[in-house]
């Protein structure tokens, strides 16, 4: 069978299941009960094994303020995944148009406005404006988690438009914040052990746009700003990630003002993609938790 | 002091006291760890009353299919407050051409294209169309939970652009449906009670647009279509509704082929806005739950 044709079919199999809902729109799904609580089994373990830290626990709505996003530089480096929300200001006769357009099937898009708000790409993008001013010198640490949108529409479960990521996010001294995601590199790898997943560390880059992507990409990588932990999902196919640990340096404390003895401080995130966790561990143990491997039954329904 | 700046300075509060993160636009917010505390523990109250009737849990992602969304009636109904998702899908040049406006501050949204989803209005829609084709005879019962958008950018903290809705959503024939949703009028009553709150039930009708509107909203009065449960959040100003209690009648059931014994199936759902319902237990009972009435403290802290 083609890797193609192997992803449609653990699709298949998933909805078939009740796992997953089809809602008529590639990489766009309902998550049935067995589903959800497999998201949350492993989201709760992942409070428990970052619980020693005392993370501050923050939540964002998966909006985000549209000019904190184009100071960002996320659509200069990867306008294609971006969304941004539109909405419809006009007045009573504008409206039967639009109701016209819609009801003859032609398209009514031009109707729409951008608003000041757009989708969040990953979930730590809200937190940063946030922290604009001095840290104390032993910096900070927060938990997030949000549903995050990228326009990538997919026959592949595991490259899904709207999906959820856990962040830790640790913002300071360069030096603290490196140690910082080395130790989750560590954490992760024996996470995914105990999870009895096939996982890797590999150095990665984003997916930058365009021919001056290359550059950037080849850049990230150099420095090693960006791993993965990747998991073989589809055998056939390119490994899937299903965290990545970012080391952004001072970016994002220069573009939002947040700063450390008078510099921008530096930052680093570690993030878990909830639904390709998920999604692994069906593969890797089948559709039926009580069958899977004792020690990783346990370890989630502990 | 006026409404508004009752208002405002129940805002500042929530802020000064790390409750809520201000993100820089109106109706969007972050929300520290004791809000988010308060949402969860009233969504698992909410879990603990809906129990006993064995809901079936199913959770979508904050976005919805647009062609389903469009045959909705949502347009026609209610367009000022929908979110569209837009996307760039363009080359090289016009990727260079949209930098040079987003960087000289000119307007870059003409170069974003409508995609194939919207953001999900109310937690239900993402529901019916998959629920197409013959109901078993007794219907079915779902316990839903999403972030849901309405621009309706507003300095009003209980009136954000992005809050999370619990739902659950009836699905049957018409007498059962009814007597579904009766049943969750008294208990919904029962719950506030219990939580101190000064609720009452209120007869409502959606914020329908324009002229049209105020007919459609006359109807849906007349036919008791739609209840609230609202409480005074701002004590000038008019109540906010915490929950609602809305019957579609067979009009979803129609529109998405949703069938039982050959007619259109009816159904209805109630909604708890959990964000406005720890604004309300906030403004009521304080910022601190430790010092709220032992028996509040007690119903969510068990």
């Amino acid at each position: 069978m083609t890797t193609a044709g192997e992803v449609t079919a653990f699709l298949r199999e998933l909805v078939d299941a009740g796992l997953l809902l089809d809602c008529g729109v590639p990489g766009v799904f309902g998550r049935g009960p067995l589903f959800e609580d497999i998201v949350e089994r492993f989201d709760a373990y992942v409070t428990r094994v970052g619980a020693p830290d005392a993370p501050k626990r923050v939540r964002f709505p998966p909006v985000l303020n549209r000019q904190a996003f184009e100071r960002s530089g996320y659509m200069k480096n990867m306008p294609q995944l971006a969304g941004t929300i539109h909405s419809f200001e006009g007045a009573q006769k504008d409206h039967q148009e639009l109701m016209q357009e819609l009801e003859g099937g032609a398209d009514w898009s031009h109707r729409q406005r951008i608003t000041d708000v757009v989708l969040t790409p990953a979930a730590c993008y809200p937190l940063y404006p946030t922290q604009k001013g001095e840290l104390p010198a032993e910096g900070r640490l927060f938990d997030l988690l949000s549903y995050c949108f990228r326009h990538e529409p997919s026959e592949d479960p595991a490259r899904m438009q709207s999906f959820r990521m856990r962040e830790y996010v640790r913002l300071g001294a360069a030096e603290d914040v490196r140690s910082w995601r080395s130790r989750w590199l560590d954490r992760a790898q024996e996470m995914t052990r105990a999870a009895g997943l096939d996982a890797h560390i590999a150095l990665a880059n984003d997916p930058f746009f365009g021919r001056t992507g290359r550059m950037l990409a080849a850049n990230q990588r150099d420095q090693e700003l960006k791993y993965e932990l990747v998991v073989p999902i589809h055998p056939g196919g390119e490994p899937t990630a299903i965290m990545s640990f970012n080391y952004h340096q001072d970016l994002f404390g220069g573009l939002y003002g947040i700063s450390l003895q008078g510099s921008a401080a530096h930052t680093s995130c570690v993030g878990f993609g909830l639904e390709r966790i998920a999604l692994a561990l069906l593969k890797k143990h089948g559709l039926k938790p009580e069958q899977w491997p004792k020690s990783v039954y346990d370890l989630l329904w502990p």
